[in-house]
């Protein structure tokens, strides 16, 4: 139901006897004449046209009608004037099937509200035709730019109707160097965190269960373990990695081989494996962490920290890609970008590790 | 990098020779020279003036330079003659901790595209000032309405700015009865078909797990089990309804409860819960389904089909509330409303209900 009741003015604007509701928007015209002015002075006023020759008691008066009758500029002529808009669109792949995506426009929003932005979002759940509606309904808008975000980390080619707007790839990248801007998550840095957190608590059999599908995450997750491992002097043995579906069924799945590899510890490609692998080292009668300790990997809201025991993980900083794509785009990063900044994993510890057992 | 070179025109446009990116967008004027016509003349093409007096083959030499310059009309100026926008606000309090809430994006996209709308999205992650600053802004971009979304199902009082447009609640409602439109999940169906799905495998002692807190979807849920045990003719027991904090650590903590009530089948009130559920089964050394079936509710995308053996449960309808919200926003959806519109929750089974044991 619309609310069409008209609303008695407030005790502070006695001067105004009804506000109006959406039947009746408030009008340039409807302040020019609760000021006593015309809706040339009005515009004037909120332009902010310092120079305009208006007398500050005329200002005021402006200044009291529009707030007494509430009345909003309208922004999209003023865009019009200025020939930009106040928008930065975002392209997101992924919105209704992963809370990740839910992170990177969250990060967006917080970081182009800051800077007197809207976000115009689309998404497109994978969608070629759904993609190329949102970049055109985008440029239309005369967006000030456009941040194009995959749910996954991975390379991607550059829709033709992108190149018309100043944009930044977030959480993917164009496999030409220098191509484009991107901002994408550390997966080395987050591989070596994530091994460094069992190393720490004196692991030296640390078995890695990777990811069989190739993956951009798949091959840094993997250096990463390789790098950590050097770090602390300990040869890598390629047979410590294992290769699954990267979900529940797949951690599950690679019980049996892990369990052939005399390991104290096991990090997990992701949470969602370590989900499985969970389950499947209880039906062996194993204890986690007593008899082995477990890391993920993502730190997924709805499963990390409610596994048992609590999954120590490695964040991925969707948030801060939304938030630094912005700052790309807008210019406020400082130095020009040859090629794609990668942004830090987060480590959090919880309770799935412990020292292993005594020999 | 912004892509600033200059592309040569494709092989179908022999006539332009230059295509500009960003750095020079495409202007009225540029397909004014192109045709050899005035601006004037190409802007009443641009708005299909029918009655405007210009030749056929004007009208289709300034549609070849549309087409050759890659032209784009400036969707805010056309909003501003015409004095509304073809924007649609949704205010959602939970993009960034929940899927769920990207599902009703996703429908509400879906079906505003369908009518020629873009959605204006903001995600307020529950902040009051982020939700008053994203309404300001909707309205100043005088959007064709607001839908004003929860990402779980609740009643709310409604922001005063919002009153200042066309609205309508999803996922939430006023508990002023007629005060707004809104479309909010069935949670009693919802609940009694998740009861269903164990009543016709045979089960008839079967325990509820409901949430401890108070909450809508608590009462429904509920309501939804008693209907359905009611309808099979089966007394309703209140010892058999058992409360727990409605995530994976209550579950867990009411499996003791549980097991002293000689249950064949237990529903749980939403699938975090029977996630945690699983585990204190298995601790004690229950089987599910043979020793006793699980039925939860939501579906929760990461969790219920992973769960080791997947979980029958009950869908929450996001994406239908979404698409709902944009359909009764622009009274595409019949009747006048009085209250809340309820939308079915569908039943979704997989392997964790069987038979009860023989007795």
């Amino acid at each position: 139901m619309i609310s069409q009741e008209k609303n008695s003015g407030n005790a502070d604007t006695p001067g105004v006897s009804v506000r109006t509701g959406r039947a009746h928007p408030v009008t340039l015209r409807d302040v020019a004449e609760a000021a006593g002015v015309s809706t040339a002075t009005v515009s004037l006023v909120i332009n902010k046209k310092k120079n305009a020759r208006i007398a500050d008691e005329t200002r005021e008066r402006v200044s009291a009608a529009i707030r007494q009758l509430g009345y909003r500029p309208n922004a999209m002529a003023k865009n019009l004037v200025s020939g930009t808009s106040r928008f930065i669109g975002l392209v997101a792949d992924g919105v209704a099937t992963t809370p990740l995506a839910g992170q990177i426009i969250h990060g967006a929003q917080d970081e182009a509200w800051k800077n007197g932005y809207a976000l115009l979002i689309a998404s497109t759940e994978g969608s070629r035709d759904l993609e190329a509606d949102a970049i055109a309904m985008m440029l239309e808008y005369k967006v000030r730019g456009i941040l194009y975000s995959t749910w996954f980390h991975r390379p991607t080619d550059i829709p033709e109707t992108l190149r018309e707007a100043d944009f930044v790839l977030v959480n993917c990248f164009s496999p030409e160097p220098g191509a484009a801007r991107a901002v994408v998550p550390d997966e080395a840095q987050g591989g070596r965190s994530a091994t460094e957190i069992l190393l720490r608590r004196g692991h030296v059999r640390i078995a890695f269960i990777n990811a069989a599908t190739p993956a951009l995450a798949r091959d840094g997750r993997l250096q990463g373990y390789k790098d950590a491992l050097e770090a602390a002097g300990i040869p890598f043995d390629p047979d410590m990695v294992l290769e699954a579906a990267p979900d529940q069924e797949g951690g599950y799945g690679a019980t049996k081989e892990l369990l052939r590899r005399n390991v104290t510890a096991v990090y997990c490609y992701n949470d969602r494996m370590a989900m499985g692998l969970y389950d499947g080292l209880r039906e062996n009668g194993l204890s986690i962490p007593d008899d082995i300790a477990v890391v993920g990997f993502d730190n997924q809201e709805v499963i990390a920290a409610h596994l048992r025991p609590p999954l120590s993980t490695v964040s991925l900083p969707h948030y801060e890609l939304g938030a630094a794509g912005v700052r790309m785009l807008l210019g406020l990063d400082g130095a020009p970008i040859e090629s794609a900044v990668k942004v830090m994993c987060p480590t959090i510890e919880r309770a799935s590790v412990t020292a292993p057992p005594a020999a």
